[in-house]
């Protein structure tokens, strides 16, 4: 399993992406989910992803030698005019490759399938965020939706929408995300510290603040200890029920 | 899908299930899920459960007829000396029902399975909290687990697992039961108010307080409604993370 949001704020747009992934509980490891390319003063655009990791790293391998190859340069990530585009450049390199799997009659326990979350800005364009399904077609998130989850979505999810606001500063965003994060974790093993994030400052072209949260990381700590305490608080405050 | 909760606390054990079934997103009703027996004095055992309607309809059908007959009073509810045979006979029943289906050859969209979970007290032994599965075998709530959750379980967790002490009164956990209906009925449309209750007082051997709780019911409102406020309270009470 694997836990990823892309939230979209007024302000931009934020992602986190957890680092586990297993194949059973007696083999886990540790890997990077979420990759940036940019050109600064041009585009930053930010990829995460959920399902079988062969497949994950696959598309990613291959828009990234794409985008370096000067001959193929065209349809790349660093050449496409919208982000429109670049979802379609991605959602098609994801069918590719899943496709290319399965065609082979190869069966596997698990299946070959992945889901990914896209976001950024292109110069010219507003910053954007998609969600991209297996088959190759995708969704946009907008006012009613502003945030996409993938993976283990359910644990994290009650939070996020509660307490999201469009207006919420990225240090705000940050604590959001780390909380629904802290749900996620402490119910479902397949998801685990330390959690890559990326804020992009809309309009700014250029790779944000980007970081690693640890389990250990002291933040992360007094958000996972005082949310026990915060949310004991915030339900001591309600009104109990009359017997 | 349903949601259904058993608690066990110090005083007592506490139930509660929603109302909603479906077969489909187009046909959608409302049943009980939760069964009382009792005998004044001697006994209270709570069932409630999740899965396909027939099955456990015919489930509680079955122990009820049972616990009618005279006859057949020797394996029924009403008769068994503990709470470890109560739920060996509702076990067997389960599996017997789930068979019975099956074997018949007949195959459905859904399968037959249902998971219940029963709660109570017999005179001479301790209220106890019990989780059965499809295949006729059960594990017991402990110290360390001590609420079982069936059907959508996940949204409605974190807060379980944050908020639960042993040593809540009956009114503080309906207040925490009725938060993490909200969290699941708000992110999942297959389960739904009215929620039935049931509090059960240690050593009072007699069904305790019950009732129904619909959707519009200014207690539910006032949670429903000041728990979104609250919980953006205890996260506000949280440091910002500094980018």
């Amino acid at each position: 399993m694997t836990y990823c949001v892309g939230m979209m704020l007024e302000r931009g747009l934020v992602f986190m992406s957890d680092t586990r992934t297993n194949a059973g509980l007696d083999n886990i490891s540790t890997f990077r989910k979420m990759s940036i390319w940019e050109t600064p003063g041009d585009r930053s655009i930010t990829l995460m992803s959920a399902g079988n990791l062969a497949t994950t790293q696959a598309v990613v391998s291959l828009l990234d030698e794409r985008s370096k190859s000067h001959d193929e340069r065209a349809p790349s990530l660093l050449a496409v005019p919208s982000m429109f585009q670049a979802a379609r450049i991605v959602a098609d390199t994801l069918r590719e490759v899943i496709a290319s799997h399965a065609n082979t009659g190869q069966r596997a326990d698990s299946s070959f399938n992945a889901t990914l979350i896209l976001g950024g800005q292109i110069k010219g364009g507003p910053h954007r965020l998609f969600l991209i399904y297996p088959e190759g077609n995708f969704i946009e998130a907008a006012k009613d939706t502003p945030f996409f989850q993938i993976g283990e979505t359910k644990y994290g999810r009650p939070i996020l929408v509660r307490a999201y606001e469009s207006d919420m500063s990225f240090e705000a965003a940050m604590k959001l995300l780390l909380v629904s994060f802290d749900s996620t974790t402490k119910a479902n093993l397949t998801v685990g510290a330390p959690f890559d994030f990326h804020c992009y400052d809309k309009d700014s072209l250029k790779t944000g603040q980007t970081g690693r949260m640890a389990s250990d990381d002291p933040y992360f700590q007094s958000v996972s200890q005082g949310w026990g305490d915060a949310l004991r608080e915030a339900l001591d405050m309600l009104p109990d029920f009359s017997l």
